[in-house]
């Protein structure tokens, strides 16, 4: 194996995922003078920002997926490769993937971050996590089917395990889903299992600050938690969770809660490349970058978005950017200008995150949103958090496709997409992938 | 664990299975004075006749799956377990289910079939079957995984295995995804895949017999064998496949064809259910039935649809009916009539089956449909093949969504459906699945 990309005369830029800040520079870097190869583990572009509807039924996962291929295709020197990435070797200039080596003149890691499960091995293997589309619908799969098997088991105190759900951390992702999922509670599984039992459906959503949204302003906070409250979740705050064995969820305070659907979205630590030091690391195994995404004493490597820290070279966000998408989505533009620079012999612009506002929504009419200083609430955010996405999925088709299922769901919540169904895999692949990991251990 | 289904006053029907003919039985038996469950191993009916589209990504799995419980809201006396029936124990009147023992008064047998392997280990152990919606997403999954590691392995013969796709049975099935498949390699695969030798990549379609759709009339045969080597297909005719191992597939002849893309799509056989005596098996294992769906000396078992035959009581059919979806709705329709007639004391009326035609399509402005005596093909034919099955595609919703992907692909042949993706199991879901596993062994 070997990642066949032809040598030219162009100079390469080697881009480590295909995000919101990978893809973004990739696109950018068109008319350039460079060769681009674009490595991603998945063969899609996945929008983070809804895969909580797709755990609780609401989305398709095609509808929030986008092949790379298509979106490059007819692109010129544009190369896009299917791995994963090892290690880096920046004295011979070359990376290792999972299949095979290849040689960069510029690397931008924009791979992201990855579960943070805080050492804890029982939870790790225990856990649901919901940050790839493949675990959304794993989820997605699993709810349904506890709900199913909730209505033939003969003990009640499996029966209760199978019907509470806990969700750890009150961050954008745990309010998410914990307010699509007492939707799902108050309007669809009452019509869809009559025999189930609503008042043994229960659905704690616990976060260790005294605060859910802790990024936002206080009025959010609160107002986001009288949302929740008001949709039947019970909201645990200033909690933290211990451990999670034999369906058994423990907290510092001494007490526990029974459940066989533990969802945990608390925390998130960069995706790790073997060979970067650990001086070039800072919070959450960011990688350390300066004003111009570079990355300190390895040369032509840079790293933007969630997977890197600017710790103090942005006056107004000394510590470091948040990670959001926005930030990613900038520094994959000011990148792209900056290699065209670069490439023509002109110094590089530092970075300077523009803030155009966070937003996350609980339900249907119920939102918080602020930007440019103003803080908003109820239908009105709610319905710019509606237009924001839908504005930022790839895709006419998709567009379309998503706007007509919230449609749908607005008017009747009325989704027909709770599937219980696993793709299939063939021996070729189960085979491969044996190979592979044989190949890597 | 049990089935939870309380007992009544009214007679129970239980119906095995929510393809075509269980589905309709359970839509008209709703003003009836009977309880009725529904009984299927997924929570979802699932559309055959488009399932190879899904393997093309062409359209998605959810737009030809609906969730029984969905179909079934509000219903009163109805209840769906999603379940696998083991066997039958005809003087209890009972039957074993993977949740547990289930009375009937009425047992409907309404199961299908699945792929039949004809005894071939090595086939059964590494062909990809198509028969279900997790089979073609497995197969779509693995077709694009091969393209993506055909681009960048080293070797001259895996690349080309990688490339060829073997197709065994030359039926409506697998007409359908050589004609689709054949559409991808020329319209979709140099756009996405501009690096990929489109020579080197070569579709194998194999048939025993001396022509394709033997079950159409001669002219169609010929028709869709004109089609198919205009795209590019190789019809092998009048060849058995005798083995496939190490990526290779042995011909009858003494030929052989590498290729890790081998879709297995050549006959079925009926499902199997434990304790039914052998003598009331027929041809591929079918459970033989009178003019009435009733099983001979199994008081109150019934089957329809594929899972049955009828070798003489349709005049117009003696041997039996071919296995389509619309002798399974018709048998449905009757049959639910019939048990409202027994409730009532009255007579059973026999099945007759009303041919309503045939059909099969090759790719866009071709196909082949029969039906009151007539033959066409080309675009008639097609436009037909479109509306009838738009028309029989479940809900609103989806009938919508496949409308517009396939106005999308028609004018653009631009799917962007192309995603390999794997729902994650949770553990718990994993940890359920073994322990049933072993509970069975």
């Amino acid at each position: 194996m070997s990642c066949n990309v032809p040598k030219t005369d162009k100079k390469r830029v080697v881009i480590v995922g295909g995000g919101f800040g990978g893809l973004k520079l990739a696109q950018k870097l068109k008319r350039s003078n460079y060769q681009v190869v674009l490595i991603d583990k998945n063969n899609y572009h996945q929008f983070p920002p809804l895969i909580y509807q797709v755990a609780s039924s609401g989305i398709e996962p095609s509808s929030i997926a986008f092949p790379f291929r298509r979106l490059f295709q007819r692109r010129k020197d544009f190369y896009f490769r299917l791995a994963e990435v090892k290690s880096i070797h920046t004295t011979e200039k070359i990376i290792q993937t999972s299949i095979g080596k290849l040689s960069y003149d510029y690397l931008v890691l924009a791979a992201g971050t990855t579960t943070n499960f805080f050492g804890n091995t029982q939870v790790e293997e225990n856990a649901i996590p919901m940050k790839t589309l493949s675990e959304s619908m794993g989820l997605r799969n699993a709810l349904l089917d506890n709900f199913e098997r909730a209505l033939t088991c003969t003990s009640p105190q499996e029966k209760q395990e199978l019907l509470n759900i806990v969700i750890v951390g009150g961050g954008a992702t745990g309010v998410e889903i914990a307010g699509a999922l007492s939707e799902m509670k108050n309007f669809v599984l009452p019509k869809d299992y009559p025999d189930l039992p609503n008042s043994m459906m229960n659905i704690y959503l616990i976060e260790s600050q005294s605060r859910l949204l802790a990024a936002m302003s206080e009025k959010s906070s609160a107002n986001v938690l009288k949302y929740l409250r008001s949709m039947g979740v019970n909201v645990l705050l200033n909690q933290r969770v211990t451990d999670y064995k034999d369906h058994t969820v423990y907290i510092n305070d001494g007490s526990t809660i029974a459940t066989r659907t533990f969802i945990w979205v608390t925390g998130v630590t960069a995706q790790k490349v073997n060979n970067i030091p650990a001086d070039n690391l800072g919070r959450g195994n960011r990688i350390l970058v300066n004003a111009y995404n570079q990355v300190d004493g390895m040369d032509g490597v840079f790293s933007i978005g969630d997977q890197c820290i600017m710790p103090d070279a942005d006056p107004n966000w000394k510590g470091g950017h948040p990670q959001l998408a926005q930030v990613a989505i900038q520094q994959g533009n000011l990148l792209a200008a900056n290699l065209k620079r670069l490439d023509k012999g002109k110094a590089m612009k530092p970075f300077r995150y523009k803030n155009l506002g966070t937003m996350a929504t609980v339900g249907r009419n119920k939102a918080v949103a602020e930007f440019a200083g103003m803080k908003m609430g109820g239908f009105m955010a709610w319905f710019m958090w509606l237009v924001v996405h839908l504005r930022s999925i790839l895709g006419v088709r998709n567009k379309f496709i998503v706007f007509f299922n919230w449609m749908i769901n607005y008017f009747s919540y009325g989704q027909s997409l709770r599937l219980i169904i696993y793709a299939k895999k063939a021996k070729e692949v189960i085979d491969r992938e044996e190979r592979l990991a044989q190949m890597h251990q």
